[in-house]
């Protein structure tokens, strides 16, 4: 793939690692930032992951590929809007942690003949800012893309290719499966990551060492961008829940029974499960 | 603090790198090494962590500091055995990650004049045995020393000065008061990294991205290891389970009344929680 206007809207983290990416691999001539704030875009361009930044409708209306970074409740908004400027060859894609409700009021408000495409890869962390941006983040990761009724196979072919060109393995799903999934890998771990940070009372501060940290560390993500992905994801993180407090429960019973034999095999299952992930 | 002759008991990660650290600071003049696995004692000695290898008699006879380095539930009975055959000015002391359970063996059962002083690097990991022990693995690091009514101002003043040299900062604590911190630190972050470790079903392995990876990272801790301190610190497991699930169910409230504001507030909190960890 080879475009000659890649535009990112939200240059942040994930969006700055597309630009930067997508220079280094010449998957793009011009790669187009967009954002509410000037220093960030100024901050990334600086980093060279944009070339120009350009208003939203302006700089989709030059776009091969534009593919929005931004917090998941403004996507929809931001996609529909951006439509009414940009061509029909326009591939529209995004990055955003929940599909379905993104994909609902896309496809419900979108106008005929533009094509967006949901995508979500799965390379974030508690970090953000271009500053933190690497070319390399997708290399080896996996973007998951979710294609619906509605979507072309040509369509999911350029998103494919796109993804790819970046770095990346590319995995189909049906967005409310992607949300069910991420409920699991993602949603939940972050919210006992908080639950756990949010029972730490400041006199054990001293005390909260390096294990203390991994297990908390998406905890620092940031809150509104969080709260955002909860209330779209709501339905599946309750799913999720339950699945871990019938887990939960079984580590429970062991202690409350002093029963160290099934705690143990307990302990083992869950070292199998993270020994096949590495390090 | 110069010593003559350092024993550990357990060359694994912790035991290693005591050694390791011992050497680098002129600590001792020899570290002998104990442990039961004559090839894990050979790579310790490989790796320049411990000079020569004895029976725990004759290791424990020599030495001006004993540092036990082995799993909890086996530190008491090993401290007594060693208190047979050592001198009176020998300091004994551990590195095991519950202290009450222990103390209580060791003060039950101990001959009159030895002196043991119970000891807890907070510098643990997932990973073990002595190909990854760090000289530099105490540095900035916590090491609480929880003496009982019966440790001497002498034996603590020593024990201080012995994980001082090794790099480390020294928090004195009451046995009780450490295995409570503890709980909340370290055991019960362990058992969420487990449920949530376990809770991943095979098919969605490929989407755990850094994410789980981080929240669940002591889950591959040893489970043997983790059995034995769960055993020695079930009371206060379970009293920081209590205050995690009152901490939950204001998340799970939040969720459940689709109430964002709060539940943004609640991350905002955990945020700034582990914000003050730093990285």
């Amino acid at each position: 793939m080879r475009l000659g206007t890649l535009t990112i809207v939200g240059v942040g983290l994930i969006g700055g690692s597309i630009g930067l990416a997508a220079k280094k691999k010449g998957l793009a001539e011009t790669v187009i930032g967009v954002g509410r704030q000037q220093a960030t875009l100024e901050r990334a361009r600086t980093l060279g992951a944009i070339d120009v930044c350009l208003d939203l409708a302006g700089a989709v209306r030059q776009a091969d590929v534009a593919v929005f970074c931004t917090p998941v409740d403004v996507i929809a908004s931001q996609v529909v809007a951006a439509a009414k400027t940009c061509s029909t060859r326009t591939l529209l894609t995004d990055a955003g942690s929940t599909k379905e409700a993104i994909l609902c009021d896309v496809e419900r408000l979108m106008p005929q003949g533009i094509t967006f495409v949901g995508s979500h890869p799965l390379a974030g962390s508690e970090k953000h800012g271009p500053e933190h941006a690497d070319a390399n983040l997708f290399e080896n990761r996996v973007t998951i893309v979710t294609p619906t009724e509605r979507t072309s196979e040509a369509a999911i072919e350029r998103t494919v290719a796109f993804w790819t060109a970046l770095g990346s393995r590319v995995k189909i799903m049906h967005p409310s499966a992607h949300d069910q999934a991420v409920a699991v890998t993602s949603h939940v771990p972050h919210l006992m990551a908080a639950v756990l940070a949010s029972a730490l009372p400041d006199t054990l501060r001293d005390l909260a060492a390096g294990g203390f940290r991994d297990t908390t560390r998406v905890a620092a993500g940031d809150p509104a961008i969080w709260t955002g992905i909860f209330e779209q994801n709501c339905g599946a993180v309750a799913q999720a829940l339950e699945r871990l407090d019938a887990e939960m429960s079984r580590f429970r019973q062991a202690l409350a029974n002093r029963d160290w034999s099934a705690l143990r095999q307990l302990l083992t299952q869950a070292k199998k499960v993270r020994d096949a992930l590495g390090s």
